[in-house]
Parts: structure tokens; C-alpha cells; sequence
């Protein structure tokens, strides 16, 4: 290699360092009927066990008997690949009934698995747009990177509209041609700042100004509604929303994304979108724990009901010690550090101190000045071990001399 | 939604059966431990079994023992999901040790483990692109869709090259400014045609013009090379390539794609591309399973050899029935129908008639016009399920009036 290019990508990874933001990833065994549990693997090989406080899993479904379960049944008498894309050998039975059950789950005529929630946002958005030929995609503009790559991919007009602001969007709405195609696209619930959208205004608006809506579910999904179907389903306004994408690697434990639609819409997904033509299709085991996952959480409710329980017993434990957690009405708690030398050293501190793992949030997942430690308290995090999160965590922020509330 | 969309999508579906290039998936349900075998279900959930001609698991290594029970073992001790991001807690101890497994298999300083092939390509050329800054890529004509998304995604100038042509390569090179940054895209083994690339005269020409490589070699590791490392180690120039990308998905035969470079490339890669970043990290389980799959075809020989064998006299049953198979160097054996409608139809004789799985290859994998069936033998195809594949194939051509050739 060129010395030139060298330099280039040396000072690339010379300006995260400068930043604070230079990522390294934490190695770490989750200890399967344990959860939270986890050895963590430090860089000289010394392990050690901590507990994880800021996993997507949010249900801990991951470790759930019945998905083990089916995963291990899959992967003996399938084998441990598809062999295929999906039009290539690659459609294999569990990813059939997988599409099914999430179909009934949002109530939707039809649905497409995809290898992660990034892709699916990517390709459906961008393929909805490229198939329109001409349309507007308004945006929120706090949509997850993917959806950003959809946008971008489609290479349509964009136009953003202030976070959760549906003011903002009819304003764009109404400047905008009539008959021009329009897409909206958001999420029910923002994972950094554990937001949820105004999902009722914006149906409104893409009545009134004949939009498309494409919903990302991503953190929602296996946790709020009766059948975990989401946000949409807990404000019971499902069958108004025209693309609804979800994912199986957070509340259902597993890897993979999807989207739920109509019919005509989900087959020019499939047909059309590269980004799914050419990709192998997740494998039978992948997708036979996913099915068992989404099953299971349509039925049960202990996990919902725990969770809930659980994370408000760790806010009110949070703000007991005067930590600046944001006011959320989800699950994901927000403790706010706003500077990213320090919010490393707070994760830092709570590892080697604590055996308390949760990742500092920095740029580009959050915005500058706005890094924070994102904790997700799940059903498995006890009474006892909230109690020690708040004490390490104030111990933690009075070592860094870090602001807190009044309790 | 409303009817101006609707009738969009249904257009573009209806363009597709017009083209007679609709795609119906098939329902396969392999078995374990019988592959080629797997159970077929109809669209009316009638069941046979077939055999598969057209996986892309060519060495069977997703039936294989090993591979099984490391994935097996994984899901029983760390559960089915890795539960984050790879800076999010997701970076799982399995995929560390994948990494450092595939970063020696390929004789690099390190290695990055992406949820698809597709991903690695279009996230590491796009990436690579964006932190040089200016540059021009240039790539094979008929490089896979994922490379062409990444140079798109780049944002850069691309110069398509001759499909293996390196003059025409030179040509380009040799007019395009001495200072700017290059990179050359492309691929070892051309998955539809079976055909290599002139890969050292490639590597000649950027040396001399001062560009990187990047070459995919997806349909090539597990297959070639002493230790499974591809084509790049077979002719012995793996050192002389900046970035290798290959897939877990194919000659591995579970899921994922990885690249191997330098430590400042991978560095860079994972620090800045998007679609890596915001990505929940492939399963322990996956991991797991391709972990053993690549160490065991770093050293066993006889998968390799039995596909060679099997491949030759696949190719040669046939020749000798007169089917115009175009002559590859590879393992890959296109057989040429160049009708998307007979190619559609012989697919379903073969599945209906003689209980044969091959897949109909139409636009947009392959051009308009050059429609074929993709053959793809492994280890596991006996000798006489050649011989049936031989005389059920001859049965179809002469049933649709397709050309043979003199035998």
C-alpha cells in the first residue's frame, strides 16, 4: 500500500482519538441463563464477570428456553446455513412461517425478512422511492442511520422535519405539490432519547396530504402492545400505517429486520430491491428462534409487565441519586454526561470498579455535546442490582465531579 | 393508501410477469445430514423431496458435525442473540476470535465480520471512497451489485473497466490523473459465468499506477487455495492485495461477510462506515459455527478435492449430453438457456418431473438474453445423482426444442 493512503487513513483514526471517540469494542460472553450476566475479556486477556446494563435485548429473550430451543432444533435438522439468497435456494421453511407470524402480528397482509433492521430500512425506503419515480420524502431528523441511507439511496427530494414536530412537517406538507408522491418516514420511538413520536398527528397529516407512512418499530417491537406488536398497536392505529418495519435482534432477542405491509407493496420490495435480491437469506436456525421469540410475546405478558416494573424502579433509583436522567415515557433510560472525554471515562470507571458494563454514547450515534450512558434495564435486572447500579453510578459521577439533580 | 401508489407498485409487479421474470420463491426445508436433500413445498402445501443443484453451499460444510455443534454449543452457553451493536455490547467473544481466525487464514494483520457479504462490500468501498476524499474507483463491469452499491454509496468517480479486461483497465488508468487517489474493485471468481480474473496482471497495474485493491472473493474461499484462502492464495499474491473480502455464507456455508487488511484499513472501516456501525452484530452462534467451518478448511483437504472431482464429471455428463454449458475454470457451471421464459420452465420441468431444484438465473443477476441455469455441484453430489441430473436436463432441452451442442 501506498504511503499516501496510509497517511490518510492513519489521520482519520488520529482525529477520533483527538475527539475522545475512538471506539474499542468491549469483548464479552453473555452467559446464557444468566442474563445479565456476561465474562468480559479485557485487552490482555483477563476476565472477569460484569453485568450489562445497556443490551438491546431488551426482554432478555435472547436466553429464553423456548427460542434456544428452537434454534437448536433448526440447526440440527437443517443444517447451519440457507445456502442461498432468497430467490437462490435460499428460502428456506422457517423463514416462510417467520414472514407469517409477523404478518398476523401487525395485522398486515404481508412481510419481508431481512438480514438486519438496517437493511430493511435502507432497502424499502430507498426502492419505495426509486419505484415512485418522483416523490418527497419527508423525514424526521432524528431517524436512525439507515433510514438516512434509505433516503440518500432512493435519490429522491428530502425534506426534514423537526424532531417529533408535526407542526413542522404539515408546514412542509402544505409548501409542497399536491400531486407529487410523498413519503413519511419515522420511528415510534427514538432509542437515544427514548422519545415516542406523535404518531396520531402524522397519520392525519398523510390523510390530508395523501402521503405514504413507513414506521420504524426497531425498539418497540415485543414491548408495548398487547401482542408486542409496538406503539402502533398500543395506540391501536396499526391498520393506518402503510409500512411498518421492525426488528428481531432487540425486544425478540435474536438478529434480523423485517417490514409488514400490503401485498403489492412488500412484492416490489422483494422484487426490485438489490439490497435483498443479492443477500443470503438469514439461516433456518436464525429464523426458527425469531418465530419461536414472536410467537411467544404475542401470547405473554410477564415479560412486558417485568420490564416495566423494573425500569421504573431504576429511574426512580436513578434520580434518588440526583443522576440527570431524561425524562422518557419508555424504556430506555438516558443519563446525560454531555462531554465525550468524560462519558468515556464514567463506562470506564463503572467496569473496573463496579463490573457494571455500559457503553458511553458518543458521536456519530448522538450528537456533540450530547453523550450520555443509555441504560436499558431489562426483566432479569433484580431489585438488588439496580440499587448497586445507582450507588456505583453516583459514586461514578461524584469521582468526575459531574453535576447532579436535586433528588 | 392511497390508489396513485398502489397502482405504481402494481405496475412494476406487472412489468416483471411481462418480462417473465416474476420470482416465486421456493420453499426448502433442507435436511441435515442428507444434503443435497431437502423437503420442497408447493404453493398449495403439497411436499416432496428434491435435490438442490444450485446451493451456494458448496462444500455441504452447513451439514457438517463440527460446524453444528460449535454453533450448538454457542447458543446453549451464550444464548441466540448477541444483543448490540458491536459497540453496544455486541461484540460477542465468538466473533473476536472469527476475526482473528479469518485474519490469519488470509495472512493479514486484521479482520472485520459484517452481517452479509453484501454489507462488506458496500460499506468498505463506499467508506474507502468517502475518507480519501477525492479518488476514482475503478471496477469491473460485471462486478456483484453490493460493489457497485459501495461505489455509488462513495459518492466518487467511478471508470468501469472491460469485464477482465486489464488493457482496457490500463487504458483507463494511464488517462486519469498521476495524484489522485485509485482504488480497484473486483472480483477473484465471477459467481454467474465461473470465470477468474487476470488478478497478477491487475496487481501489476497498481503497482504501477499507485492504486489500491480490493477484490472479492466471495465464491472462491473454503473452495481454492491450500487453506481455503481463494483464488489470491492459490496463485500465491494474497500479500500483494490490500483488502480481501469473502463470505461465511457460501464455501463456509453459514452467514456473514468479512474483509482482511492492514490494521489502520479495518480500523478505519469500523470506525466510519455507517452501515457497520448501526449494525446488531452477527450471533454467537453464527460465529461460532463459521469459526469452526474456516479452521477446519484451513486444513482438511478433502472437501476441495471431492468438489473438484464431482465438478468435472458434472461437467463432463453434460457435455456429453449435448447441453451447452459454457466452459469455466471453476466450480460454477452455467448452463445457457438465454430465454427468461424457457429458462422459467425448464426450472419447473426439472422440480416437477425428476424432482430437481435449479433455480432459473434471470435479469437483473444476470443480463437480459443470457438467462440460464446455474449449476453448482458439491462433495455431496454422488455419481449417480450426476448421471440423473444429466439425462433429466437432456430431457427438458429436448422437451422445450433448446439447442444442444455436438456432443
Amino acid at each position: 500500500m501506498h504511503n499516501k493512503y496510509l497517511d490518510v487513513f492513519s489521520k482519520a483514526i488520529d482525529k477520533l482519538h483527538d475527539e475522545n471517540r475512538y471506539r474499542s469494542f468491549a469483548n464479552l460472553k453473555r452467559i446464557s441463563s444468566q442474563f445479565p450476566a456476561a465474562i468480559y475479556t479485557d485487552s490482555e486477556g483477563n476476565e472477569k464477570q460484569v453485568s450489562l446494563w445497556c443490551s438491546n435485548d431488551y426482554l432478555g429473550m435472547g436466553q429464553n428456553d423456548k427460542v434456544i430451543r428452537a434454534a437448536s432444533d433448526a440447526l440440527l435438522q437443517m443444517g447451519a446455513g440457507s445456502g442461498g439468497t432468497r430467490n437462490i435456494s435460499g428460502t428456506n421453511s422457517e423463514i416462510v412461517k417467520l414472514e407469517n407470524s409477523l404478518a398476523h402480528l401487525h395485522q398486515k397482509p404481508a412481510s419481508l425478512v431481512f438480514t438486519s433492521g438496517y437493511i430493511s430500512n435502507q432497502a424499502t425506503i430507498s426502492i419505495l422511492g426509486k419505484l415512485l419515480g418522483s416523490c418527497i420524502i419527508f423525514s424526521d431528523e432524528n431517524n436512525h442511520a439507515s433510514m438516512i441511507a434509505g433516503v440518500r439511496g432512493s435519490g429522491m427530494e428530502k425534506q426534514i422535519f423537526r424532531h417529533n414536530n408535526s407542526e413542522h412537517l404539515e408546514q412542509l406538507l402544505k409548501q409542497s405539490d399536491k400531486e407529487v408522491a410523498k413519503i413519511i418516514v419515522f420511528e415510534s420511538l427514538y432509542s437515544m432519547d427514548g422519545d415516542i413520536a406523535p404518531i396520531k398527528e402524522i397519520i392525519s397529516l398523510a390523510k390530508k396530504y395523501h402521503a405514504l407512512t413507513y414506521i420504524d418499530e426497531v425498539h418497540a417491537v415485543g414491548l408495548y402492545g398487547k401482542n408486542g406488536a409496538g406503539i402502533c398497536q398500543l395506540i391501536d392505529v396499526m391498520d393506518q400505517i402503510d409500512i411498518i418495519e421492525g426488528s428481531l435482534a432487540k425486544g425478540f432477542g435474536v438478529m434480523g429486520g423485517y417490514i409488514c405491509a400490503d401485498k403489492i407493496i412488500v412484492d416490489a420490495i422483494r422484487s426490485y430491491a438489490p439490497d435483498f435480491i443479492f443477500t443470503t437469506s438469514l439461516t433456518p436456525s436464525i429464523c426458527a428462534a425469531a418465530l419461536a421469540s414472536v410467537e411467544h410475546l404475542k401470547y405473554s405478558q410477564i415479560e412486558r409487565q417485568l420490564l416495566k416494573q423494573q425500569v421504573n424502579k431504576t429511574k426512580q433509583a436513578l434520580k434518588e441519586q440526583g443522576l440527570p436522567i431524561l425524562s422518557t415515557p419508555s424504556h430506555v433510560i438516558p443519563l446525560m454526561v454531555g462531554n465525550a472525554k468524560k462519558c468515556q471515562l464514567a463506562s470506564e470507571l463503572l467496569l473496573k470498579n463496579h463490573n457494571i458494563y455500559i457503553q458511553a454514547i458518543n458521536y456519530p450515534t448522538v450528537n456533540k455535546g450530547s453523550e450520555r450512558l443509555r441504560i436499558t434495564p431489562s426483566p432479569f435486572h433484580s431489585d438488588d442490582m439496580i440499587k448497586r447500579l445507582s450507588l456505583a453510578l453516583s459514586d461514578v459521577w461524584d469521582y468526575l465531579d459531574l453535576p447532579k439533580t436535586q433528588a
